[in-house]
C-alpha cells in the first residue's frame, strides 16, 4: 500500500492507495466521527460494492442514497435528493458523508458535505481510475448549472481518500482512457519523468497491470498534492492542473454533459494547448507527436468534434470561469513537463489550433 | 458614525453603523474586487433604494437579481435564480455580489457568494434592524430546506457591513419589534448592562429615536463579534447566541416559514428559555418577569402558538441542528447576562414550561 499527506495544515488529510484497501476497514472507520454514516453512490457502484461497504458499517447507523450515473445528473436537484436523505433520517452535524463512487458522485457528497448544516466530514472513496487521479484529491466538489461547468461548489477537504486498485478490475476499458488523460496531464504540467514512464509503460497500463496502476495513481496524487498544497482556493499556480481543461469544457458544453467523457474532452484540449504551445515556438514537433502517439496509445481522442467551429469555441470559452476580468487566461507549455498560465494569447496562433485540431 | 471590526485573522472585516450610511460610496467601493457587482434585493426594497444603489456603483458592471419577499423563498430553487443571472451577465471569479435586504437576502446572497465558482466576494447591507444585528454579522449563510431551517449553508465572511439605520424610519413597526427581540438576547446572554440599558431605553427605541437605535445596533454587533471571533464555525461557544432559538425555530417550522416572523419566534423561545432556567433554579422569579415585561414593551410575543403540545415541540425539536449525538443541548441562563449550552434537560421540567408558555 502507498500513502500520502495532503498538506494543507488544520486540513491536512492521507490518501492510501493499493489492493482491497475498500475490505480495510480500519483505514477509514477512525475518520467517521459520530455514530450516524450517510453513503453516497450511483446505480452502477451499488450492485458492486455496497453491501460490502454496508457490512463493514455494521455498527453505525447508516443511510443510503443512490443517485442516478452520469453528469447529466451532476445538479442542484439531485444535490438536493441528498439533503433529503440526511434530515429525513436524522443526520445530526457530526455524521459522515461517504462518497463511493466516480467523480460525479464525489463531487456531489463533498458538496453536499460542505452545505449540510453547514459542513459535516466526508471519505471519498473513489471507483475510477479518473476520480482517483483527479476528482477526490484537492478539495474542489460542486455541481453545474445549465449555463456551465462546476460553476456553483465549494473548496472543502475530505478526512481521508481510499482509492482501491482493484476497483479499476471492473472498470470499462473507455473509463480507464479517460481517467489515464488527466495522468499524462501531470507529466505534462509538472513531471517530465513521470511522462516518460508513462510512455514506457502505457501498454500494461492498458492491460489493467494493477502495480503500474497503483504507481500512476500515486504519482498522480504526488504531483496533485504539491500544487494544492501551495494553492487550495487556486488563487495562481493551482491553475497548471487545468491543462486542456478549458478546450476541453468547451467540447463537453457543445456536446452536451456526458456525451464525451471528462477525460476524453480534456485529452482533445490537451492536444490543443500543446499544438498552441508549439505554434508559440516552447515545444518541438517532436515533442507534440510524443503527447498526440502516447494519448492515441491510451485510446483517448486527440482531436475536437469536426463539426464544432473556432467562434463557437471562443463564445464557449468566454463564459468558462478560468477567464479573469475579460482576459483569455490558458495553461499552456513553455517545455515538457512545465506548465505556464498566460493570458497573452495570439489570437491568430489560437484560430490555427481552432482549424487543426478538428 | 460607529464601526468595529470582525476580528478573523485574514478573513477579518468592518462593520459601519451610522445614518445615510447608504450614500457614503467610499465605505464601500473599496471592497469591490472588480469591474462585476451583482445587486440582489427583493421586491419590497428595490423601489426604496435599487435606483441610489446603481447611481452610486454607474462605474461598475452592474446586474441587479430582484428576489420575491419573505422566508418562504429562501431555498435553493430561489437560490439558483442568482445563479442564473450571474452566468447570463457573464460574471466572473472576481465579481462582488451586494445584498441590500434583510436576513433572507443576507442569508441567500452570502451563500450564492460562497458557492458562485466556489467563493467570490460579497458585501452585506442590511435594510431591517434584525439583520443589522444578527444575520449579516458573523458569516452564517444558508437557505431552508423543506424538512428543515437553515439546513443547507456555509458560514462565510463578507468583506465589509454597511448599516445604515436611517433605512430604520421606513421599517415597519412589527420589524422593528422582531430586530429587538435578537438584541434583547444578546444583553441577556452576555452583557447584563446592555439588558438594563434597554429597560431604559426601550420607549425610545419602539419610538424610533436613531441614536438609541444606532447605539442598540452597536452594542449587539460587539457582542456578537466577540463570541464569533471566538468560535467561527460553532463548535463550542457561539452556540450562546442561539438562546430561544431552538423553541423558536420549532414555533416557525409549525406556523410554517413566515407567518411568525423569526425575531417574534425567537422572543416566545426566549421567555422559554428563561422560564426553564427558572425552573432550574438559576434565574429569580423577579428577573424572568423582568424579561417578560422587555419583550412586551417592545411589543413582542411572550408565549408560543396555543395548539403547539409539548409532544409536537419535541418532535420538532428532534431535527433541530443544535442536537448533538442524539442530545437534546439547550441554550439557557446561568445568570442574567451569562449563558450556557447545557444537555442536561430535566424533561419533567422541560414539559412544565411547554405546558406555562403557550
Amino acid at each position: 500500500m502507498h500513502s500520502l499527506i495532503v498538506a494543507l495544515g488544520e486540513r491536512s488529510y492521507p490518501i492510501y492507495i493499493g489492493c482491497d484497501l475498500f475490505n480495510q476497514a480500519n483505514l477509514y472507520l477512525p475518520h467517521i466521527r459520530g455514530q450516524q454514516v450517510c453513503i453516497v453512490t450511483n446505480e452502477t457502484i451499488a450492485p458492486l460494492y455496497l453491501q460490502q461497504m454496508k457490512h463493514h458499517l455494521q455498527n453505525f447507523s447508516v443511510s443510503v442514497v443512490i443517485l442516478p450515473d452520469g453528469e447529466a445528473h451532476k445538479n442542484l436537484t439531485t444535490l438536493n435528493t441528498i439533503f433529503t436523505n440526511l434530515l429525513s433520517e436524522k443526520h445530526k452535524r457530526t455524521t459522515t458523508l461517504i462518497a463511493l463512487g466516480g467523480g460525479v458522485v464525489g463531487d456531489m457528497t463533498g458538496f453536499a458535505a460542505a452545505c449540510y448544516q453547514r459542513g459535516v466530514n466526508f471519505i471519498q472513496m473513489p471507483t475510477t481510475l479518473l476520480s482517483m487521479v483527479d476528482s477526490s484529491v484537492g478539495g474542489k466538489t460542486g455541481v453545474n448549472h445549465a449555463m456551465g461547468k462546476n460553476m456553483i461548489g465549494a473548496f472543502y477537504q475530505p478526512q481521508v481518500v481510499i482509492a482501491d486498485i482493484a476497483m479499476l478490475r471492473s472498470l470499462p476499458k473507455r473509463e480507464i482512457s479517460a481517467g489515464l488523460a488527466e495522468v499524462i496531464k501531470y507529466g505534462l504540467i509538472c513531471d517530465y519523468d513521470f511522462f516518460v514512464w508513462l510512455e514506457q509503460n502505457i501498454e500494461k497500463l492498458m492491460d489493467g497491470d494493477l502495480e503500474a496502476l497503483s504507481y500512476a495513481v500515486l504519482r498522480s496524487c504526488e504531483n496533485k498534492a504539491k500544487v494544492v498544497a501551495q494553492d487550495e482556493h487556486e488563487e495562481g499556480l493551482r491553475a497548471i492542473l487545468n491543462l486542456g481543461h478549458t478546450f476541453g469544457h468547451a467540447i463537453e458544453t457543445a456536446q452536451g454533459y456526458g456525451n464525451w467523457l471528462h477525460g476524453e474532452a480534456v485529452a482533445a484540449g490537451i492536444v490543443m494547448a500543446v499544438d498552441l504551445s508549439m505554434r508559440r515556438g516552447d515545444i518541438a514537433a517532436d515533442d507534440f507527436k510524443r503527447v498526440v502517439n502516447l494519448l492515441k496509445k491510451a485510446a483517448l481522442p486527440i482531436k475536437a468534434p469536426e463539426d464544432m467551429t473556432p467562434e463557437q469555441f471562443v463564445a464557449l470559452m468566454g463564459v468558462d470561469k478560468k477567464v479573469l476580468d475579460g482576459r483569455l487566461r490558458l495553461v499552456l507549455l513553455e517545455a515538457m513537463g512545465k506548465a505556464i498560465v498566460t493570458s497573452d494569447i495570439d489570437v491568430d496562433l489560437l484560430m490555427q489550433t481552432f482549424s487543426a485540431c478538428r
